[in-house]
């Protein structure tokens, strides 16, 4: 379809309306009486059907997309990509655009080749097919999956411009899957017994295979054997057919492509849970087992990439709150880097770990701005500052970093990356 | 990657093991200790973090993908295609595979080309542009889009086999938009005073226009100015960059590509809510208004295109329950078309205007069934045969079909779309 002189004409009449009011009285022009001639769009047909029977956003959308930093990984096999949160609003993401991390690549198994098999302290070790796992009882939820590394570059101060790239390794979506309980108790786990001091250790079908060890209380408590996200098959990217899920925990215990679950008497201490996500803190020392991601946010908008451009009056601030720990119950937001807070309106009742979308409408002077964002769970935890974290852990760490968010909102309604003290 | 050889070896060891097992105390193999290569998947590197800026379902499933019946209408552009329910599971639908329903074709329309426009009986006609209505206090909300014609041709009796095409001309999505209260108050509307006979008149920016009137109580109850399906912008199909959401009424008033919003003191009687989206009844007059699509059911999996492929033993049998009217409150199952009937779990306590996953957790003997399910509402309202229907309606009706559906499986697993009296 052609958007020739008539799209011109459409345009050249619109701008000749009322001119766009500041304040709360009109945020709109008046119609205009010369437009005269029928849209390119509105005199023609469009697109049937069968175009497109599995779609795609449309092109004017093209920038609305995972992207990766080419220099925080030496290769992007073993990488990330990172969620275009500034660019979404509501809670669920797209699978198309949800995050990636790969320890060795996004591998290509088939339903047919896929098994998962339980074994280790259990009376009867067994092999899923994926048919098998289609047979027991299942569950929806949604979940936010976080890396643990998520921010992890603002440990060192502002270094990334854009909610995309310092909040943007984190996803939303409505899981289907059989509770790891059921299979647990399947392969004959007495989950009725004395189960102190186990734990389950488990892996994925990839070249890296990913192990981590996971507590018994969490394993029965409510993990999911996860084989549909928002409704359909899981992405290749994210663990196609089958993955884990480990609800408000670190998204790397997520395992993709799960293969092995094995019941054993103590934690494996792998790769995975020694050398890599564990938090090196001020004295050299490393904390380990820190699973749970703790209440966050974030402003998505405006935001770099997001940036104001519509002038002065009314505004929607908008962002993203979660925690591992429960269900977000306020998050207030700070024009002033901190000093002065307002409430931000939740668009839901936060859920248990669960992305909330929260709004502050407002009004803007066209002043700057600092703002920031504060996340509270229903555990009572308030989301603390960069520096408060810093004072506890220092700055060798990599991951967890859940700290207040700043953007730097100038007169022109740019927004960049900054740090407050 | 290659699935070369040791995936045959692969399949061979799995098969060696111990039978699947009836009944519910086993439904795996145990492990066989005889896989010794390991796997290409496991053994070399997937697809890097850069391979898919927006991502795709894996090619095993390229069977789920929303698909159009030929005879059922002229052409493609003025057509319908549907949802791949039975394929689906929890609640959310895809952007990319939810159904279409276009008069005039699937139109592209850049955000910079559009504008809204609301006039008629308010006090200052405006015009909005994209980013003027992002100024405006937004809300979330997951609804069902259904089209009025779903389940259209089993008036007739059994015609179309496969929950795909008797029951897929619907969606369910998380809505991201200001409410159109918002909006007529913008233009000076006074919601507070006397409004009684005034309604709108909603138009699309297709070449079809698409109009329709709603009543001013649905219009400042919770119609929806929608920019965001389940987070990211509105594909091209379904409107971008913004269209109507009309909570739990008929699909074609969900106006698509919406342009404009007229308020008038009385319905318009268009072409789309006279000669077509009326009911004609058994003796031939037509009735109109009948805008909330009823309480319903239907059963996705086994259905036609899912049918049972393991065997007696345990089955998990799932479908969504839905009603215009309020939450779904309860789905009862029948296995023998309504003779008996067991109540289903609800994956979640039903939500308004949203569709509701059920599952029943059963047995499968091998024998035949004659598969149903029934919703219930919080209005009280039961979902009635197709033959309680026709008794009222006749047989002249196209819409509002919400008869229960009757799946025949046979001892092989197989289904078919069959009537029950």
């Amino acid at each position: 379809m052609s958007n020739g002189p008539s799209r011109r004409t459409f345009l050249r009449g619109a701008a000749a309306g009322t001119a766009l009011l500041a304040g709360t009285a009109a945020r709109a022009q008046t119609p205009d009486p010369l437009i005269t001639e029928v849209q390119p769009w509105a005199s023609g047909f469009g697109d049937p059907v069968d175009a497109h029977p599995y779609g795609m956003p449309i092109r004017f959308e093209d920038d609305v997309v995972r992207r990766n930093v080419e220099w925080l990984t030496a290769d992007t096999i073993s990488s990330i990509n990172f969620t275009p949160i500034h660019a979404l609003d509501g809670t669920i993401t797209p699978q198309g655009c949800a995050f990636e991390r790969h320890h060795s690549g996004a591998i290509e198994l088939s339903k047919a080749d896929y098994r998962l098999m339980i074994n280790g302290l259990v009376d009867r070790p067994l092999v899923f097919t994926y048919a098998d796992l289609e047979r027991f009882p299942r569950e929806n939820h949604v979940y936010f999956c976080e890396c643990a590394a998520n921010s992890g570059m603002e440990w060192a101060g502002a270094q990334l411009n854009g909610a995309q790239f310092t909040h943007g390794m984190i996803h939303n979506m409505e899981y289907t899957g059989v509770p790891l309980r059921t299979l647990l108790e399947e392969a004959g786990l007495d989950t009725a017994g004395d189960l102190s001091g186990k734990w389950v250790y488990v892996e994925g079908a990839d070249a890296s295979s990913n192990g981590r060890s996971i507590p018994m209380e969490k394993a029965l408590d409510d993990c999911l054997i996860a084989f549909k996200a928002n409704g359909e098959a899981l992405r290749k990217e994210h663990g196609y057919p089958v993955r884990l899920v480990v609800p408000g925990w670190e998204g790397n215990m997520w395992i993709k492509w799960i293969r092995r679950i094995e019941v054993t008497d103590g934690p494996m201490e792998s790769r995975e849970e020694t050398s890599k996500y564990t938090d090196v803190m001020k004295d050299g020392s490393a904390r380990k087992w820190t699973w749970a991601m703790d209440a966050k946010s974030v402003v998505t908008s405006p935001s770099p990439q997001a940036p104001i451009t519509h002038g002065k009056g009314p505004l929607v601030i908008s962002g993203l709150a979660w925690s591992g720990r429960g269900a977000i119950t306020r998050v207030d937001v700070s024009k002033d880097g901190g000093k002065t807070w307002q409430t931000a309106r939740l668009a839901k009742p936060g859920e248990k770990m669960a992305l909330t979308r929260f709004y502050l409408d407002t009004e803007w002077d066209g002043e700057q701005m600092l703002l920031q964002s504060r996340a509270m769970d229903d555990t009572g935890y308030v989301q603390p500052t960069k520096d408060q974290l810093r004072e506890v852990r220092g700055l060798n760490s990599v991951y967890h970093n859940n700290g207040i968010q700043t953007w730097l909102v100038n007169a022109s309604g740019e927004a960049e990356n900054v740090e407050v003290s």
